[in-house]
């Protein structure tokens, strides 16, 4: 099921590319997997699972994460999976945009036409690729999940939506509130139609109050990020935290904007904060 | 004259963007530096010249080489210029070529029209960028060089032909012979002529027997870099060290390929064979 597409030698473990049939995205999915060198020894190593932010693929964080070092140390796989579904007749942002369609997943499953025959992200990410990496690889079935900005929040709603599947959970400058935020209402809009009851299930700040799992969210935000007040909107999740009594790490990073430079200045902080959930008996 | 293109905070540090016109050049330069947080505290750091391979610019090694973390920790400056001049009045391969041109300046001063107009790449990385640098940033009169690919000949020949002008060199999957490679004869003989002897000045093989200084060189290559054998030649660099009694510890390190990935699986102990030498008394 998994064609290898390329393979690096990095840390002592390796890095591929690969590409399968997805059913949930109804067509060819790209992604990325460090493995580190004690799954290359023989040993079925957790993984954590990293989403991607607007306009990226599993390139971004592989290349400029800066996260094998410490994973090769600590014994952890990466998974990165595309934002999006891709291809010729995936449907794209009819105005051109690069905050909806290919590229723009934001990891929902989508209910409207014409985005629900391949846009269901959420269900790939969740159920679909852990089954088929942790059957062809040296995984084992302990996974933490963390991503960036559009990835940030497809990692909290993972999470708090499914309780008990991750033993862990970060984010690095997240869209915590996209029910509230310019991005998310174009998305949601589009994606799960106009209605915003139908977005509350989808929205990190939105599913605390009754999540079943009080799993502590790590949450790092850079205070230089453009993105900050109008499309992040870290002070919601905390209020909705603080109001719940849900146990929330948020970090505000001095003079850091949203660039991989702030993602790779504190991934081992991360890395370190998963290892020890996923190195934990279980 | 430093023009500040961008800026962002990393590891406590600042990656900065900047242009300024260049006279060796004959016009504008893009370069990236790495400021460590001691830099920003007042103390005047050593710095590490970064010099790129074909096709790249400063920000190759600066998002993917994984060298902030460490920089920071030593208190090093990383300097990445770019690997060519460039602009619409730069001459480029007549054959459309990307190892000839602008992206592949291969570190010499060109003696031949058109390129002697614009292609002085050594001068400009020896001379005159350590010049401006020192004089408009936190940076001590302390300097290393390394590099991979092309930019691993640059520093490997700009080492050879300046004696007690860096502390330390190392270099990453080096051209080592460019003479007597495809790459290397191409470009020598557009940039210097077509007659081989013009050539030996500009090629660390042909260096060694004559170098004045018998400065250690640190040299890494992948075992399954597919550059090895008919471009890099590393063999020929370790017999023209052992005849001369040059010191040279070449490293193959098995299964790593070109890419960034080996270098940044390597570059703390680049970075820390540069900082023992930067950092101790002068």
């Amino acid at each position: 099921m998994l064609e290898l597409l390329s393979e690096n030698r990095s840390f002592g473990g390796l890095h591929r590319r690969y590409r399968h049939p997805s059913s949930e995205l109804n067509g060819p999915a790209t992604l990325a997997v460090y493995l580190p060198p004690q799954a290359l020894a023989g040993e079925r190593v957790p993984a954590l699972y990293w989403l991607s932010g607007l306009t990226c693929t599993d390139e971004n964080v592989m290349q400029k994460g800066g996260a094998h070092r410490l994973a090769a140390e600590l014994g952890l796989a990466l998974v990165a999976p595309d934002t999006s579904p891709r291809g010729a007749e995936v449907p794209t942002d009819p105005e051109g945009g690069w905050d909806l369609g290919q590229g723009a997943g934001f990891y929902v499953d989508a209910t409207q036409a014409p985005w629900d025959r391949h846009y269901r992200m959420h269900s790939y990410v969740v159920e679909e690729l852990p089954a088929l990496l942790e059957a062809e690889l040296p995984l084992a079935p302990a996974r933490s999940i963390s991503g960036h900005s559009m990835g940030g929040h497809g990692a909290l709603v993972a999470a708090l939506r499914h309780p008990g599947r991750y033993r862990s959970v970060s984010a690095f400058a997240p869209i915590c509130h996209p029910a509230a935020c310019p991005w998310g209402r174009k998305a949601f809009g589009a994606y799960l139609g106009p209605d915003p009851r139908a977005w509350a299930g989808w929205d990190a700040t939105l599913l605390i109050p009754d999540a079943a799992e009080r799993l502590p969210l790590l949450v790092d935000q850079g205070s230089a990020d453009p993105f900050l007040d109008t499309q992040l909107r870290p002070a919601d999740l905390a209020a909705a935290a603080e109001a719940a009594g849900h146990p929330l790490q948020l970090r505000l990073q001095e003079g850091y904007d949203h660039s991989y430079f702030f993602i790779a200045s504190f991934i081992d902080d991360h890395l370190r904060h998963h290892a020890a959930a996923l190195r934990a008996p279980g």
